[in-house]
């Protein structure tokens, strides 16, 4: 039976690249169902995603090694059919984390959630988590958030995570931890940046007198809220609204945007391009 | 020096499509700068648009045509340089029609006009009219209709016109000129298709109390109101919005909808599939 | 201690309305929060909607029946402290119903909900209702039907339910229980009405190769599909989504679409206008 | 004959407003058409807007000059059939000038446009401007700037002009200029401000790599790009999109968010409450 593979690269561009790819994939017996390019013309770097059906994929590693080794691409191809094994970091808002643990139970997300971190107690979560996912309290202060977030480098480690999502998670990461998962942790912004970074955007937006709010869904870098943007999405608002309705209007767009990013970045749908995204949507 | 062109085709689906064509372009020299493709997994009908670079093109129809042949493909072929020729159809309401002349006035739209007809004569217009364009001012009644439209083919065949707007041109066009017109002609109806078809898209919505109105950009065909659609887009209403709210609402839509599908057809981004188009967005 | 309170009603226009109900309150005390209105230039009906505090209410209601029967007003009085009482039906996709409960939850929607009613066992669902909700099972085949609706009334009246929301219920409620629940129940239709009435609206979009799909909430009457509207909005679709894509994207659109009639709702922000509303929005 | 009145005004809260001004309007005979209010909690300031017919109209402004007294009001009153002046400034890109001048010319704006200032020759913008509408080329150095702002001074004053409009105005005003027409100049600004101050607000967005760009209408002040936000909105975008792209869809934005701001500001929708604005919308 036929296995359905995704296979994203980048590298150089030049002359020939589709037809290498598309004849190794053609001489595998392989058929491409989907196929997104772009070149990036000011750094000429070249990014494909290529999603193929094969029945036989013993050599298929092997070959697209040889292949990207010739480009000096960066690959990663994966069988979809394999979940993601994802751990969600969340504080005391907790709409993000029932809507991808929502999303994740109905198939929507094609993930595993192999835990839930919270600087708080399970009990200030409005959200019921399911008892077969580990809950992890971690509180933390100043003195004690390295040893606080060794922890979370163990759960990592431990639970296999590939992913990981700062669900509303309000701790800034220290900048060790911040590269320990560069490339790897996607965290929602509640606002469009680069307008409003930092603590209290919506107070910021309401201060300012802004028309739109927003949610930017980025991947975390050691330099704060300047990380990949991989998702933005906004909200019109009025000056009717106080600080607490765009709290309330912002918990929509933020789930909505959090969860749009984590399903394109499941999909394989988002290269890194220094610090931008290349994002093939759907 | 470098042309560019876009190639675009489609064809029963199969493994080896990608690969072929990017062989062959490979092959005369070419570099591809963007490839978009898409399979149509109830028909199997595949469908690809395909821009690059090359210096000698002396042998690429010929080369394209051999491979077309092979496959089945209906396949267009187009350099960028090559400006589209256009006629423009118009009633009163002529927000469309400006539009349009502004934007290919400033080079946004890559057309030539080559010619405005209206059914009303050139001071009912609010819009003036470049005196370097043709207007023909072709009146019409129920008994005048064969002549009028005989007209209008003229004018497509003597000016050479690749594509007709419907730039809110009220008549109803006959079945013959509708099929005569057919992929070439893009017509855009004030409602978000398929709610509101026929007469007074804006009376309808507001009898009716929707909280949105749209507008729809698709080919015509002999079924009215029917054909594929290309581009829609909405906007909010509200229950305080007379008839003639939505239509200053909407004109905005209509500007937007229209550009914006005239935009993807010239860029050769449209391709019909069945009573579907596909769409490589930008 | 101030209460604040909500007075809604609409009459026939006439002059001086506004200042009749402004001078009521002030001469009882009250303080103006927010006031809108709106006249139907069509029927010359008006409507308004005014928050107020005050401090003592005891005349309150007598003064404000006063005052609608001179002018012939249909109102509505409502404290903002007594949460509505709202009773959910729900049939195998329960994101509207995990959503609105969460909201709930965290006090976003001002409601007590005093029961959920499915024609499926608990366990088809995906979210887990809390055990101190009321969870009726009611089976419905044709031949029950009636017998299932007389169920659904009874609890309607035990529950003390003042709004009953179809939340993804997809059984069409017969006559008689439509025009029961007149005025007081939400549906949420998963089409931009009155595109794709009726059954399989995605698959109809699909079908007809639509841009948009969209999500309708409206109050439910006897004649299905065509009660008054109260939210709708849409999302932008592309050739390639399935009609497996159009229910996954369609999920977030009838989420947030039927949340937000709710919450308009519940704040006495809607007013019917025979078979439209008036929406006073936030 | 019945004539149509905006009034608007701001104080201080206090009980009892709304009834005084709805009294009034009726014992002069007034017919409120529509009214919208909104009290800012934090400064306690409270904004209304106010449209009625009225017959006799000759004692309506003392009466309204003694309640603004009373309650400390600043008021602005005006017939809807008096047209406001309105001055036009541009540089070389023409798009927001057209669409502003085809809206005038339809009567969707009510306005009349006394002057188009630009610092470039008029064969520079691709628009032709109507020959009946004076056309002032004034060019501007470092050097001859506060001649040129002068003049510009005196265009104001013996044009009569009510509003200023920098409809794509590349030079920034001096605080001078800036301070002379607080209030009452217009200003679109390429960005969704805060996001983006500056000069290139394009080219920084595409730095940064965001997914959506945006436009921001506020009013000047000599606090460049912090004045008074009257209407924002946005587009999405992509990584495909280059920074010219990003002016081509900028294009819409501008146009569409610079329109809706002057409409609103020419319904005396716009009210400003410190660096903020009131925008009661339609």
């Amino acid at each position: 039976m036929n296995e359905i593979f995704i296979l994203t690269f980048s590298c150089q561009d030049r002359p020939g690249l589709v037809a290498a790819v598309a004849g190794l994939l053609f001489q595998q017996g392989g058929n491409i169902l989907d196929a997104q390019q772009f070149t990036d013309q000011e750094t000429k770097r070249f990014f494909m995603r290529v999603v193929f059906e094969m029945e036989n994929t013993e050599r298929l590693p092997h070959e697209v090694e040889i292949l990207a080794k010739m480009h000096g691409m960066t690959w990663r191809l994966r069988p979809t059919a394999q979940k993601q094994r994802v751990l969600l970091l969340v504080s005391k808002y907790d709409h993000c984390l029932a809507d991808l643990l929502y999303r994740t139970g109905i198939g929507e997300l094609n993930m595993q959630v192999v835990g839930v971190v919270s600087n708080h107690p399970r009990d200030v979560l409005n959200h019921s988590i399911s008892a077969d996912i580990p809950f992890y309290y971690l509180p933390v202060t100043k003195d004690t958030k390295p040893q606080q977030e060794a922890r979370i480098k163990q759960i990592v480690e431990s639970s296999g995570a590939e992913l990981v999502i700062l669900a509303r998670y309000m701790q800034i990461l220290s900048d060790d931890l911040a590269t320990y998962l560069t490339g790897r942790c996607i965290n929602i912004h509640h606002s469009f940046l680069p307008g409003f970074k930092g603590a209290k955007p919506y107070h910021q937006a309401h201060e300012r007198g802004v028309k739109i709010i927003g949610a930017t869904a980025h991947y975390v870098t050691s330099d704060l809220d300047e990380g990949p943007i991989i998702v933005q999405d906004i909200e019109h608002i009025s000056h009717s609204d106080t600080p607490d309705d765009l709290v309330r209007k912002g918990r929509n767009i933020e789930s909505r945007v959090l969860a749009r990013a984590v399903y394109y970045h499941l999909e394989e749908r988002v290269l890194t391009n220094g610090n931008k995204t290349v994002v093939f949507l759907d």
